[in-house]
């Protein structure tokens, strides 16, 4: 399917001649909102753009019911996810189901190269690869994955209907997810390591209004145990070092995430005290010519609000900057020059 | 109609009591991509939000047929701006149709006061009132205006089919105008003062390709004329001064833009060399609680590029920053704390 994909795609399209080389104007890398929306925008400016990725939507495959992308309310994250890329293919873009490993810069272009040994050369890169989820680290969260152990409500929570559950996390992603659990489980077990949520203030309402849901605040999960699949949980009590167990059949564990920092440290580029990419305005990051846009930056110029359409118009921006780059390098761009 | 709408939505949600007081968390004037999307975000923050606006929908209101916002392709600039209003109204919010004229800070609060004479309060602003339409400031264009003289082209080209019409400007909007109004006029003139362009080059393609559409390029009008309506402009080549008469039963002008500078600075904000608000990272105004969006902004932290996404992306983050400044204000907010 891989090979079908990349050979199919891009070797009537070569610029430069040559048998091996792909080359692209743009290559995002990452097809979440914000590489959709890269793509997107610079196919509109008339670039050859290729999108590198191993998943298409991102993390809005892993959304439940969406309803703060201004214009398609209401909206399951897996059909946005799908009307993004209808959008998206509705242009000239080569889409390759791959994971990039390495991007290097050699005499002005960027070399970009895949786990399936495929490497593509763009004049430009945009970044767009969002971030990691991060895990408890505790007995029995690896050995359960997939067997109780879940990062993605939206996809398991339907496989938990009439059963016990805990969510462990205090953020928005947390309680959505306890919410969107609730409507499935006989009971939802939220458990957050403090007694106060960094979660919006409507969804710490509905979560405390719902009568499926108990708190249990001050506690962190110890172990996660069972036989074929998730039996219990030990949880602590974090003021009086209590523990007990809770016989729950699924954790879902939604308590945040991080980027990629050692593959952006690896490719020379700057980041913030947390990891992400340090972008300047116009999506730029330190190399020049290599952007970056969506979940996977930061730094001061970025007010960090990972939000689906925030992530989209870094896109579009990032976009423009590679455009504006080409421009300045004339040649670069095919067609006529104005 | 707009004593109804103001009399008919606030007095029911006083909060500090009183007769002629309309309190609100958020209140958001203009009501484009960028102020709608503020006034969603602040409704999911749980904020009591009102929008102040002469009209919904911003730009989109003149423009033609969108094909850049992900996920929604192909739309009407009005069906958008519909599907806008649709979503934010499926909140709690409140509009009112009227035009802002000063806003004051006292006491911690800003007092925004109307032309119809209605005074709103709200604990934070969100300013997301776009910019203003530049004019050629030819003779014959203000006495013309609306009698063949138009600024918005998806409005008023259904109007000219089968006639002779000249589009001004250089930049995508001119290129987009000037392919719209070929689509119903016989003939287009696209007069522009450079010889080349500040648009997409995929629009210049589309443009030079269009047998209808044909390019007067180092040349402007230095005159509109006619009886009822428009029969004629006076073009003169600047290279050499020359001036001829094309006859024309339209003029669309598509120049560009410009904020309500006088505005902004009256206020107390600051603006950059163009006029636009200097925000910072966050939509941040030098005023404290007092945030900006879309169009109207500017400054060294903004990479100038109005698009829909962008607009909205921005207001949301508005809206994230009005919600982390009324949490620092505590007593601020509606509701449990947490």
């Amino acid at each position: 399917m891989l090979f079908f994909l990349v050979s199919g795609m891009s070797k009537f399209r070569l610029t430069f001649g040559g048998p091996a080389r792909r080359d692209y104007d743009v290559v995002v890398v990452g097809a979440g909102p914000a590489g959709l929306s890269a793509a997107l925008y610079s196919a509109r400016f008339a670039l050859r753009t290729l999108i590198i990725a191993e998943v298409i939507g991102g993390t809005l495959i892993d959304a439940g019911v969406i309803d703060d992308y201004l214009g398609i309310p209401g909206v399951k994250g897996t059909d946005l996810a799908r009307k993004f890329e209808e959008h998206v293919r509705s242009y000239d873009i080569n889409i390759v189901h791959d994971r990039v490993v390495d991007i290097r810069n050699e005499g002005g272009v960027f070399r970009i190269n895949c786990l399936s040994g495929s490497e593509y050369v763009g004049k430009t890169v945009i970044l767009a690869v969002g971030s990691i989820r991060k895990k408890l680290n505790a007995p029995g969260e690896r050995e359960f994955s997939g067997r109780g152990v879940s990062y993605c409500a939206v996809c398991d929570a339907p496989l938990y209907r009439g059963k016990v559950v805990a969510v462990v996390g205090g953020g928005n992603s947390a309680l959505q997810s306890a919410l969107l659990v609730a409507s499935y489980a006989s009971r939802v077990y939220l458990i957050h390591r403090r007694d106060t949520f960094r979660a919006f203030p409507a969804y710490v309402n509905l979560v405390k209004n719902d009568p499926k849901i108990e708190l249990v605040l001050n506690s962190v999960i110890t172990e996660i145990g069972g036989t074929k699949t998730v039996e219990w949980i030990k949880i602590r009590d974090i003021r009086t070092s209590e523990e007990r167990k809770l016989e729950v059949n699924g954790v879902f564990i939604e308590i945040g995430s991080e980027p990629p920092k050692d593959f952006f440290e690896n490719l020379g580029l700057e980041v913030d005290e947390k990891g992400y990419i340090a972008i300047k305005p116009g999506q730029a990051t330190n190399i020049p010519g290599l952007f970056a846009a969506g979940d996977c930056t930061g730094g001061n110029y970025k007010k960090k609000f990972d939000q689906i359409i925030t992530a989209a118009a870094e896109g579009a921006i990032a976009a423009l900057s590679a455009y504006e780059y080409l421009m300045k390098e004339k040649e670069s761009i095919e067609g006529p020059t104005y």
